[in-house]
């Protein structure tokens, strides 16, 4: 499948629905918004539909208030259903029933394939570090112009998806679509700091309080810190207020495994993240979790003291067995 | 002045020293190793003399160990001498005194001409980013293919000097270099986990004890946190560690201003940080401090009680002037 083949598909349509996973991030709302400004503009009855809410800091894109429930729209039945950064159709949420009425679906993404080919028509592009640098094309490819309005849609996904061109998914084509995206308005200052900087005083608080519980074993090769429910009041902060804080320890010089006990009422979440060779998939699979090599978590029902024991085992373990292996190949 | 007009001058050259800035960040040093790796390709005889240390997270760069002190060659003379990203000739150090032994002299620079044009050239272009995209341009005018080190050394100067694409000074020119960088073998994630991620553990220990101490005051709008230097001990970390700090209260939602105060034993030396429309230079002007319009800092010596008061007094006082002028004008 080739751009002109979706070229042919959106033409052919003019209800045209957009839709994205639920749990949304920068760039599957960027995209969303930007293809849906694209299609409005060449004459489409189009909406954009998500059984989720907007994060509050991505509420600075053009057109987000013009993303509905499918609750609003569930017994319409458009032409043309797009699905964009998705691979599974559970991730639809409630959308899904909107889906399944269009006679024509188009899955447009950059994850592999998922286990079942839930589109009638899928063009994946797994080098492309952001759904959004598909959605440019083809926005191109409409003889679009590409205005302020979705050079900002489409910059803010890439720099949400490349962590502000940071991660190895960053290849000289994102940056030259950049380049472009710039050109045509978009302010990449704004967009890094309500992205990446922007942080409430109760996450200051909640950062310090649970640094302060920061402890390395193995020489430094492991490091842990954890937080429970009375850092959580004492901060006003909520859970989400705590994301990204196990960066702090991945990056730490030394450590290779870091790990963030999240002590909840029924249970001890835990997350883990490595920082070149230990594979945290697996330590997570031995508790029913999962997640990509460098990035995984699991859920165990047990007391803070016999998680942080089992996990911490496991992960000397993985940490001695895979430094062996390491020095073994190379 | 034009590029050839540099290519004319550094052809009629056969023994070039490049120097650079004292207290040296990522483009003055990644800049002068891609020039000095560029020049000896071309068959100069070419050496870089820095009056300063190498900092440390910079020491992954290729042939930063044949980067020289001006003590090594305090007297020799060279045909030509290149300065770079840099606009006072007090800030070469001792690396002047050799500079004033060669007939022809260029500066190639980014910032605004300082107050004495000290080269006998002068190749300033203020919509650059970093030198380094100045020295793109002359390595590509050299028909130097831009290998792997040369694209390492120019990618780390402009992710420095952009702060990861993150200020304004990011041009769309600026991510067209990049890509052809990354093309050319630049390692984009492990340039910016060097410059940005990478913390000692004793940074981190830090960094929760001062943001233990953040307090706001005027409905959150002035934010500030302390460092003495019982915090340093406890951790083992040194003052520069503390380097930063300041962000995380500058990023707060609801700041303008962001203070830090570094308790010493003779007095107590202030940072101050402004978001959007304070000029905090004009507030380190009062205490014989300088800086910027939005980073600036000073030094008082009194206690830390009599020091908080007068900037806090001298931060509310800007707040209020500069908030109704700034309401005046829109």
């Amino acid at each position: 499948m080739i751009v002109n083949d979706i070229l042919n598909i959106i033409n052919s349509a003019q209800k045209i629905y957009i839709s994205t996973h639920i749990m949304p991030d920068g760039d599957c709302i960027g995209s969303s918004l930007a293809l849906y400004i694209a299609l409005k503009r060449v004459g489409k009855n189009v909406k954009v539909i998500l059984d989720d809410e907007i994060p509050l800091h991505y509420r600075f894109l053009p057109y987000y208030e013009e993303i509905i429930s499918p609750d609003i729209c569930e017994n319409d039945s458009p032409d043309l259903f797009i699905t964009l950064d998705n691979n599974d159709i559970e991730r639809l949420g409630r959308s899904k029933n909107i889906f399944f009425k269009a006679p024509n679906s188009l899955c447009i993404d950059h994850h592999p394939l998922g286990k079942v080919m839930f589109s009638k028509f899928n063009y994946v592009d797994t080098n492309a570090s952001a759904t959004a640098e598909i959605v440019y094309v083809i926005i191109k490819s409409l003889s679009v112009e590409i205005d302020k309005d979705i050079a900002n849609c489409l910059l803010t996904a890439i720099i949400a998806d490349t962590g502000g061109f940071k991660f190895d998914n960053v290849t000289p084509y994102t940056l030259n679509i950049s380049a472009d995206l710039l050109a045509s308005g978009a302010d990449i200052k704004k967009i890094n700091e309500i992205i990446f900087d922007k942080m409430s005083i109760e996450k200051v608080k909640l950062l310090s309080k649970v640094l302060s519980t920061l402890s390395v074993i193995e020489n430094g090769k492991i490091g842990y810190i954890y937080l429970n429910k009375a850092m959580l009041e004492d901060c006003g902060a909520s859970v989400s207020d705590s994301e990204g804080f196990i960066n702090y320890v991945k990056n730490i010089d030394s450590v290779e495994i870091a790990v963030m006990f999240r002590i909840e009422d029924n249970g001890v979440r835990v997350s883990l993240r490595s920082k070149d060779f230990v594979d945290v998939n697996k330590i997570a699979n031995k508790f029913g979790g999962g997640g990509h090599k460098k990035a995984s978590g699991c859920f165990i029902d047990n007391n803070f003291d016999a998680v942080k024991n089992v996990i911490l085992d496991e992960c000397r373990r993985s940490l001695w067995l895979e430094w062996h292996s390491e020095c073994i190949q190379t």
